[in-house]
């Protein structure tokens, strides 16, 4: 893009580094922000900062922390007999949000994916296996992503679970709120006639 | 949101002053950024701070530069008897991008619009005046929106012109190419009918 300023079109090219960002949006961003809200810009700048150099990953559970132990893992309020796996921190912050979970968390930063080189050693499964052996967690929430990775993740992870005498549950498949049965899709469908429950 | 990380929380939230990002789009880029782009989310913030101190305007046409005079006023390929007037630096870059056009411009950085405080001297048309009166530029092209604040700014503007003997233009209205005949708004529609043009 054409600006008279190379300052500017630096600003506008590292904007192209946020997702689902294009040149025309960014473009708007960095002129809404010099012409509206420079103060925003230079606590973004600082936000963005801070959060490059300081946010790593909790030694528990590896979700992201600034702290070697998250506030979650180091909390006292949850219930340490229950273990919810995850595939990425959003996963658990949506689970947080929509849920009244009180347990802890393990976060898998990926699921198994060989071709992406991606196994159980970059999972954290080792991290995993040693907190399920100390006998604290008497129950493991398998909550991978309903694709073909995920559930294989989720093999994996049921497997973790019967070698430390642990029972492992995982999210139910069925009908979403809100959606008709004549326009969800069989093997949902099909779950969701498996899965049913009594009315009681 | 509910994070584990003040610092994570902090991004999130100086994300939204970006225009077109909420809550979730900024907890996604947050999230991408620390699980994938760490160089990406360092560059923009050190982008955002050049940006946010060194961006002021040129002192000729009053678009973003970080030097006094901005390099398309400084620079000697432009025809320096056309002056093309618009409201913002975007539409600027609008007009940089799809036409071959090779004036100058002149930035107002708003339209005449007295209810937000927005009369001619904030707009620099004092400024405009001097320029005019140097007798330099040979036409005027009025480039604002056709807004009703638009157009009262393109009148002021083409006052401005008269009595500067300076003779004034505007874009041309009419239909926009891809459009159907059938779904154009009747004023634009009757715009094109006044404003034919022979076919020779």
């Amino acid at each position: 893009m054409s600006t008279a300023s190379k300052v500017l079109a630096e600003l506008i090219d590292a904007l192209r580094c946020l997702p689902g960002v294009g040149a025309k949006s960014a473009q708007r961003m960095a002129f809404h922000l010099l012409e509206r809200d420079r103060d925003g810009g230079r606590r973004l700048a600082a936000a963005l900062t801070a959060a490059m150099e300081r946010i790593g990953h909790c030694r528990q559970c590896r979700t992201f922390s600034e702290e070697p132990v998250c506030a979650l893992c180091a909390g006292a309020a949850r219930d340490r007999h229950v273990l919810c796996v995850v595939e990425s921190p959003s996963d658990l912050a949506a689970i947080e949000q929509a849920t009244g979970y009180r347990g802890l968390y393990f976060v898998l930063l990926g699921r198994l994916s060989p071709l992406d080189g991606l196994g159980p050693d970059e999972l954290g499964m080792d991290l995993l296996r040693r907190r399920l052996a100390e006998g604290e967690v008497q129950e493991l929430i398998v909550a991978t992503n309903p694709t073909v990775e995920g559930e294989a993740t989720a093999h994996y992870l049921a497997q973790l679970a019967r070698d430390a005498g642990v029972r492992a549950t995982r999210l139910a498949h069925g009908v979403p709120l809100g959606g008709e049965l004549e326009f969800i899709d069989r093997s949902t469908l099909a779950h969701a006639f498996g899965g049913r429950q009594a009315l009681d």
